[in-house]
């Protein structure tokens, strides 16, 4: 309906994944039928199919040398989704930090599922991260509570997923600045399944519905949110995507301002 | 565990009831039996079983003169309580008026249910304050999302509810401030069922659970949300209990301040 | 940098101004010099110098039939920018009323300085909108607080402003979603000059820089601003337009639950 | 003007202080006579004149034994304020991390002035929380924003501080979610000097003004908002004051919930 910048950029996004099911001996045959590309490998094609020229898609992983995540990928990056869940403590602290840093210079950062435990996410937060679960085969409802955010554009209220595990309350996190999605399960639980924050100049979404044990990332109407996250979380045009630091500021910004000690003291409410 | 200051004067209460399904030829009789003093009258009795010497606590009804909250009431009122379902369109808007000048000069407010639609509510947040709703004997589970949050207090996560109305979301309200608890439903929907914002100098806690086809006024664990909303809302100590006004500061803070065109123009991120 | 969606429709944009000071026997030859088009002409102006084809922007003032706001206009306006100041008492209600339904049903609106005080952000907030001020020539600088947001994108932090009335807080407003300026003045003064809130699916950008006796709409980083906040206040491209409205679920989503006695009650943290 | 609970326990609070100005040789023969017990001994005296009988105030330092935050001296502390300046990087991180947990647990804490780049607060916020600064002789007004806040209770708007650092936006915290207090500064620089954030079930204050070379900690409004802040952060009566930690549901709180195929699919917005 109304006009936007038209730029000849695509948005760089990267998808990260911790590639452990999928290699794992206990989960890899079961992970080769439901996810044969890997998680990763199915969220950024949903990202290539929901978004198409506008983006930019390539995958990371855990296995590869500094987990994929090299000076020239950050440097390059725009957008990062992160996908983890078994490995959390096997991540290099200095990539983490790196990452936290491209972060708030603007870089936009997707926490997926199980990712709420990850080192840059708990370190973004500030808190716990933890939450109730259970896996039981739950049907989850994903109602929006934020009509017309960009993130929930053209998908229904409410998302219905058929099989998922339960993510319940309470989720330790801060509050968010905006909260998009709650979601209902069919054991009566709730939880808060789509959140965003700023932190610094970069954007954080948080969504909950994903995981290995069902083919959530499939679901169209997941991969429409998680499209819509990656446009949402990229930093405006004009970013240096650098990271606020501290300023001495020698010039005052007036001169010859003194105290009156006849000023107004009336100004309690 | 902690200390508080101790203070002599109870919270001044007014528990305000539409008191019309307590006198329509169609509902009396049902009412009789499910709050013979009336809804207004079981609110009351909760607070006063919880809070005690801590509270003054007295009714008032939109059938009486000025609906009861005459200059003298509003004028000796720290917290009142609001619930009305059928008759809102009834209610004097110059009463409106001074009940939403009372709340941001600091009277703190709870909104129940159905109040929702009530002409205060919509003045204070601004928008349509809908939602989705079905009147079918649901179960409602109220989940915490704020833990040792002052109105969450000594309730167990989730409440139960056996039978009660449901209210579903969209929730047309502006963001609240606080999000303390959330409720979903037998059906599978939910609702952000306590909330809260500042308007002005004072406390607004929207609580949906309570309806007057079912008995929840007398459930032990919302009447301790009550309670804790009462206490919560209160005015500080010190409070004028003025509502904010204009004001036209003659006299300056700084004098002798001039731009200073070396100032450091690098202060920008 | 980054991609975004390209579109064909500009944001359809209407300015809307009092025409009182322009108008009146008073103010009419000052403001023909300042101001020759009128306020509404000049943010007009400038909004077309700052964006181009990706707006289109007609004017709209009090003392026109339906003060400029038809339903023509209003059904056919995604983003309205509301600047007014001695006039507000004349504004037709019924008006306001289909502006604030317009607004929650997901058009955009740009409140401009004194309009701190029209019915419609009255109406819009739920508060007394009444601020601190004093008329007195003094120098403004104007402090982004929230880097890279999209309405802070381009303009110097701080933005000076040679001459200005101050508008100091206490300003009565509901707390922000997102603070994004503050002021400070050669008097001494803060203000929270720069502030969002959603309301229903609309968005809504309060910005007090501007004022009839100063040229501040003709200040190019002051344009900037609001040309950034017209793209921000757009409407989602899939957006009804349609304001919430209660709805009775009569469907469930789920069939069958039934409170589990045996539910795990350790769920409290 | 209103009651509440009568608590016979007073709240126990911890004093942290750096103290490095105050015993390093550049530093120490003029913090001897601007602050003769210390700043952490100014800073408790202050609660203590402010408070009386309502606090236990022990104090610590970082040359203590773990800093003087042993196990014992935590698992005892209600509220911890946290001063520090010049040696944020001698902190154990392992005290952090307790001090974390125990805030998350519930534990308030109030971070001083440039305890903004203690490790605490960095992990608490997540965010870089550098800032602007100029150390020349400001002064600083400290306006209130949020009046009626128990914060601000008692003090005037604005605080008038003759001497003071100047500390400036863009400080890089996560938007704060109560903003009570901005300064401005004679150099014509804001900030936001006085916000609160919840983490876990813990309840954090950021308030600026304070510094080792000025006698702020004097300053009987300053006394008075950090005496507010340590009654603010203190924990609800009844908290277990254990940080929130992951949860296996395994039984459901509802049972039989499948799917509805027919539910209303017209719930969107």
């Amino acid at each position: 309906m109304v006009g936007w910048v038209v730029v000849n950029q695509p948005i760089r996004v990267t998808v990260w994944g911790e590639n452990f099911h999928e290699t794992s001996e206990r989960d890899r045959d079961a992970m080769a039928k439901r996810y044969p590309d890997g998680m990763h490998g199915a969220i950024a094609a949903g990202l290539e199919k929901e978004l198409g020229d506008a983006v930019e898609v390539r995958t990371a992983t855990r296995d590869q040398p500094e987990h994929g995540l090299t000076d020239e990928v950050l440097n390059t990056t725009d957008v990062l989704t992160w996908w983890g869940h078994a490995r959390h403590d096997e991540i290099d602290d200095a990539i983490v930090d790196k990452v936290h840093q491209r972060v708030l210079g603007g870089m936009g950062i997707l926490i997926l599922h199980s990712a709420h435990f990850s080192k840059i996410f708990k370190k973004l937060m500030g808190t716990s991260c933890s939450l109730s679960w259970r896996s039981d085969d739950d049907a989850e409802l994903v109602w929006t509570v934020s009509p017309d955010h960009p993130i929930a554009e053209g998908v229904p209220s409410p998302i219905v997923i058929d099989q998922q595990e339960m993510y319940g309350e309470y989720f330790d996190i801060p509050q968010p600045d905006e909260l998009i999605f709650i979601s209902s399960f069919s054991g009566g639980e709730v939880f808060r399944s789509g959140c965003t924050w700023k932190r610094g100049k970069g954007k954080v979404f948080y969504f909950s519905p994903g995981d290995q044990d069902f083919p959530v990332y499939h679901h169209p109407d997941i991969q429409r949110v998680l499209a819509n996250g990656v446009r949402w979380a990229a930093p405006v045009q004009s970013s240096s995507l650098a990271a606020p630091a501290v300023r001495n500021m020698v010039a005052r910004q007036f001169t010859g301002a003194k105290i009156n000690p006849e000023a107004d003291k009336s100004g309690e409410v």
